[in-house]
């Protein structure tokens, strides 16, 4: 397919398959090709933070190899600056790894590994592609293999976009505090099953939302800990073949002064190597996250229904116009793409789960997989998350006096009075209510099944949302 | 575990693994034993419509082999007569198989066939266990491998359920229908993303879902295509080897018969031995139906909510009370029900992908968590749908002064001054409306923006829900 | 966010929420510009797919709108000047909508009615923005709805890729069955269960493999007629309100010509807006394929396994060089790529369950997710299917000594033998011959258990896979 | 259905719907009656171990509600007294609804109110039915909703079930590293994306595996703290109402007690009572130790492949007979069941996440869904694991011929020589030792590229699989 054009415009590289032309003014080389050629299928390229974390791995390689003598300090400097050019995003098209690939992210190493020796050739003075000078193999993926390199690189890369999100859920949580205190005194009709139940204060659902807020931060804030154990040194299979003690011990150490996350070095390599169940526990967590703000959303949705025909207790901020037929019909569309987005990472779930399954022996070859599917949710729902909490929740208004319709309107009443006259009654009762159009108050009267006090008060009480039996602060023993 | 404690109690059996103590009133055997002792996971046995197609497959491999003389005349009718028996609910409690085994569905079969074999053995005035008379293996098993038998038991367990459930969707779509008959006369809001829309029909709702509920018939019914084809014959892996081409013929045209299923021989037994397709196809097509059961209810638990509080355009017959604490208070348990349901269906759409998706080289050895899945979601769905259709849909009533009171209510008006006004215009006065309380229409009037005559004509059209541009029957061209 | 820092670079516009500026070369309106702010979620554009779709459906309305006089011929002809351009790649960066948004489609409406409206009034020499030449919603989105255009469009969307999606498994079809042929006369072990079972021919693996394929095949052909019927004319909520009846009739029939596709007009255009279960099935047959591509391409990388620790009867064609640490390892890198394509389109499957499965009353408003997630699955499959059929199937080669040489090895004779000397005393010697490491043949002559010819013409057999018994060509009657 | 016979057949009950004729010897009420008829989906009963806890919760509120005179004592200790005998396991039959139901829970809420107080009605002397002496709503429901009860006992069936399943995790761990040390000393090949790579000891795999049971075990013991916050007190939305705060502080106190689990007031109860994401969280960690367990089966399921024409480096315990035609078949039916169990784990996933993502502002309908799927993927878990360890891990034996063979057929020396020859020279090499049948150690001596000391030194660290560059035990610096 890639034929050689005229000797100005490609250089011939080899690999063990044979040779081929690489464009010449490529920084990437004959890896990288074969794998732009196997793999032309998303057109979308490998997650940004697999690169720079994977460009991290390679300076502390490059750095302990020269610190110990393993690499020429020309070499060893020349792939650190290039690695910091790199990382600044320089020469971001020359990582050209699709995102759906085989081989446990072998083709993406590959193509670190080569970006990484033509810019350092270059400073050197070299040509591209004349890896006499540095290697990608030999130089810079000295004493590494994709399968240490790469589970260590998406760790770099999840780590922060958790610590991220994780303070983001943080200030969710406080938004729908707020919301909590400003709510404070306004009652508004608890629903079961969509059913009319007991009043409630409107500021308690924000409360409650703030919870599972809450629990999502702690969450997400301690699933780091699973994350911080690498298997750098490891190389192919986890036992650290050819990788000689001095540099094991050393590049994690770097790794963790350089990427600023507390990295620690595995006492079991292998095991890191294979097994991916830490992802399936994180991406669990991000489900977790994402069924709440399913939840919360789809509540918002509901009571913001309307604004005539519908509940319309709530009133989220309008964002945009909704309808290009309907003048003056606002959506709420925030709320939906939140869900929109918590569905994709329900999704993602699904993926990393089957993948992770996949694993086989020593490796998982699927692990690019779970790295696309994993740092998408994250992604995800680091944009998402703000624009809820800001366009969304921090903007909701209620509409009291609906609130305050629906309770007058309904049959609460009938459920305070079953500490008095028991279910059945206050059942039949309530029946009677309905039939007729009379309260249920007037009813209870005209039988005289409560005197006027106890019953106003629980009237008061009832809609002041306190805990206990109304109209009674305890009940009288029998 | 099992030892002996005399011989009364215990008959002695062999394997290739040695010998066991099996229960002397037993009529399974040790093969079933082991699985036993082996498979103590859910408590729950094998789906009974599965032994009841194995049986079925027994008979017809009996019939066979004994009009072609491969089992001596007594052998042959015994194990058919034996199979009408079992296959008439006696000895139920023997098949004691777990329903999560490995195996392929090993256990199941030799269940079965011990079980034939114990029963015919005595019906020839011998003891359980004396398999010189009838072999479980030699004689009930002859000519098949669990590998051809079980996967054809799969499809004859599960061909009349699709039918049913077929049978049951045409039902239900007539029911809604029904409803979208009594309902066709009354104007409700349409509500898109929960927000007021456009007028509809009441009765056009039940339209739409009715024209789901057909699409869902008639998959399903398409469905059994999928499934007639059987690999009775193939054997082991497919070849057929072990069995003599005229019992392959004949067995595949006795099944039929005695089954009444439109089963055939495949042309390549092989493929269905180990490709588990055609059940993820099935399963999708159910996943399907219970999306749609999920959005049917989900509006029915919308529409139905209140009665105060809610939107309360639907009133759902009670079928319960639905409160320990709130007396009166009654829930759409149904439709409820109905959403439960459909989750687990698309819950086992996910066993039974994974299941066939782990199949490996000449056959798939989770095959009983596809069938334990698949009969489940079936059934399921076979004996929830006819209980939505007759409890929930078709005593389900509308509220005309809710329907009506908030199509008066909201701003639909807007909309249809579009085509008069331009858009930007009818979005100005609609905001204005709100902000005054003033209707549309008024509005529209004071501005001189529309004729009486259009606009009443307009408001007419509107309220009657035709298609077209509200007011002109074909708008005059410009 | 967006500032006015001149009069130079932006230009104001309007919408019902106050006005904003719109970059001035932007041919997007503020619309646009508030999804764009609404919407800051992946960085991905809504698939390009979409685009086309809407572009065609706005210019067979604007075609249908000029002929009966809804538009001055120079608007309409504008508009569908203006669509051609954009359909051929022109202002591809105008189209800013993000994958993830709320509204059921709203804003990419919004998006192609601006840019659409822009470019015209530009052709008009007009300047952008001075929508009384061109208005994105009276005059480009006439007689429409997002509601009924967006499930419109994605239906054209779909179809095209369904066919080719289609014809591409009929080419892999087309190549297991080349390899059928080619491997026709190669005896290989069969397994099942992973464990040695009966010999098959080689050839007939990949018979079942193309059996799959046709399956997929045909199913994917036949999915396109769930799609044929669109919703156009229904506008907001399938009533077609504000769509005049000539329009109606004629504009699905326009659509019909322009895009080439049998397309036809729903009956009953409301169930097409909110009921989105066409989807779910046939994601739910991409689901099928999916697995059937994960059994194959698990079979070749069990069957390349090796070279020397493995099965390694196959031999898969190298692609790339597999290790950086390991010399000349090659891995199954395109059975691994198709795998992870795979599991993606399974998990997609799970976004479009739960969307479709979110409708609520006349419309689903996460039906932008099931575009993205339908789309992305028939896209990632038309870029790894052929990848997979040319550069895996199409070279893979067999060792036809492991093949024979594991034939030999394994203890397939014993099972030839049952028919013979029953299932006990064929156990009883296959034992044995593992435990002496004699053959089993040797046992059965030392036994006298079967004439020498006998014996002979069942091994001959077994080497040749036909069915029936081995040794005779029909079993004597009893 | 269900008609009056003859009145000494039946009793009459009342409820708000009316009047039923309830079986006279049934202990169940009209309430149960209601929902036996209204779900009859899918013949299972809801989970024994919610019925207990739910026993629990029922006898600790009597228990404070005597205590401080809310029952009288003799109808306090009626409902004790007779919730002591039914969690013993009498009346079991009692318990019919259906594990498939619409209402949160009021149905089993119901059925066991109505069993504990027909059973204490019996100990007074009184007849079924009478339910002035003791009422299932005013007596044994007193101060409590569904909505409180249902999620109190959710967590106290699942606490002891999590409690289990991580002490088996940690046998199952312990068993593995017994197999670590078993086989410390046995050196097999490496295989990564199933090509051989590098050495490894076998027992190092065990280690692996052990490590991944090790965080299922620890996250299954955390995962407890998760599920000790209940909402016992809430009453229906979580606000108390109806609850007196000397009983609601007094019933989690005696609900701690005498259920021995550390369970606490949650200080919100109305999130405990609507959201339930740490159900998801939760069957997330289920999830991860399912994809564990697949992973560790399916290796045991490659290794031990063949006898002879698979890897079989692993000897499976045998645990029945295989094949119902192939003599001597056996096959990984453990490690196959283990996997199956996994799968449906993760399929209740997919239940637990649709349904905790349908909650609707103050309750989650669909909690009988999640606690039917949860405690199902609990039980299979605890019933497999053990059976996995024991029957399966324990007896596995290593074919240690079968890894040395391996071992030196392939080319792994390669990898070994790369740090003296570079990464080209050694691809080289390989491809000609393979071309040429030679070993890659001759081709090595041959060339002169390693001196022969170095050389077997190498040999001998790559065969102990020390960590370091074979032949070195430090690399001499540059």
């Amino acid at each position: 397919m890639i034929e050689i054009s005229g000797e100005s415009l490609f250089r011939m590289e080899q690999d063990a398959l044979g040779s081929a032309a690489v464009p010449k003014d490529a920084y990437y080389g004959i890896h990288t090709l074969r794998a732009k050629d196997n793999f032309p299928i998303s057109g979308r390229p490998v997650n940004r933070r697999i690169i720079e974390a994977l460009l991290l791995v390679k300076k502390a390689a490059a750095t302990v190899n020269g610190k110990l003598g393993f690499l020429a300090a020309s070499v060893s400097s020349g792939i650190q600056i290039a690695c910091d050019e790199l990382l600044s995003g320089e020469l971001d098209d020359q990582f050209v790894t699709d995102a759906y690939q085989g081989g446990a992210g072998t083709s993406t190493n590959m193509n670190v590994n080569e970006v990484i020796a033509n810019l350092a050739i270059e400073h050197l003075g070299g040509t591209k592609g004349d890896y006499r000078l540095i290697h990608p193999i030999d130089h810079v993926n000295l004493h590494q293999s994709t399968n240490d390199v790469y589970p260590t690189a998406l760790r770099i890369a999840a780590i922060p976009l958790l610590r991220t999100l994780s303070g983001q859920m943080a200030l969710l949580q406080e938004g729908l505090q707020a919301k909590e205190k400003e709510f404070a005194d306004i009652v508004r009709l608890g629903r079961t099953q969509l059913m009319d139940a007991l009043p409630i204060m409107a500021g308690q659902s924000f409360g409650a939302y703030a919870k599972a807020a809450a629990r999502d931060r702690w969450r997400l804030y301690k699933a780091e800990e699973r994350l911080r154990e690498i298997n750098l040194g490891g190389t192919a299979v986890g036992t650290g073949m050819n990788a000689p003690p001095g540099y094991v011990y050393a590049v994690a150490e770097e790794l963790r002064e350089i990427s600023g996350l507390g990295l620690s070095r595995s006492d079991f390599p292998m095991d890191v190597t294979q097994n991916m169940d830490v992802f399936v526990e994180v991406s669990g967590l991000l489900k977790a996250a994402a069924v709440n703000l399913l939840k919360i959303s789809g509540d918002f949705r509901l009571l913001n229904s309307g604004p005539d025909g519908g509940i319309g207790e709530y009133k989220l901020p309008p964002v945009q116009a909704g309808s290009s037929i309907m003048p003056g019909k606002v959506n709420p569309v925030i709320a939906e793409m939140i869900g929109s987005v918590s569905m994709r990472v329900i999704a993602n779930d699904t993926a990393i789960t089957l993948a992770a399954a996949s694993g086989q022996l020593e490796l998982n070859a699927f692990i690019p997989l779970i790295a696309e599917s994993l740092l998408e949710s994250l992604e995800l729902m680091i944009h998402a998350v703000p624009v809820f909490h800001e366009r969304c929740v921090g903007g909701l208004k209620l509409d009291r006096e609906r609130c305050s319709d629906h309770l007058e309107r309904c049959g609460v009443m009938a459920a305070a009075a079953v500490p008095y006259i028991g279910y059945d009654a206050a059942a039949e009762l309530h029946k009677e209510a309905a039939a007729t159009g009379r309260t249920f108050a007037d009813l209870l009267e005209e039988r005289g099944l409560m005197t006027e006090m106890q019953g106003s008060a629980a009237i008061q009480q009832l809609r002041s949302v306190q805990a206990g039996i109304p109209g009674h602060t305890e009940r009288d023993p029998l």
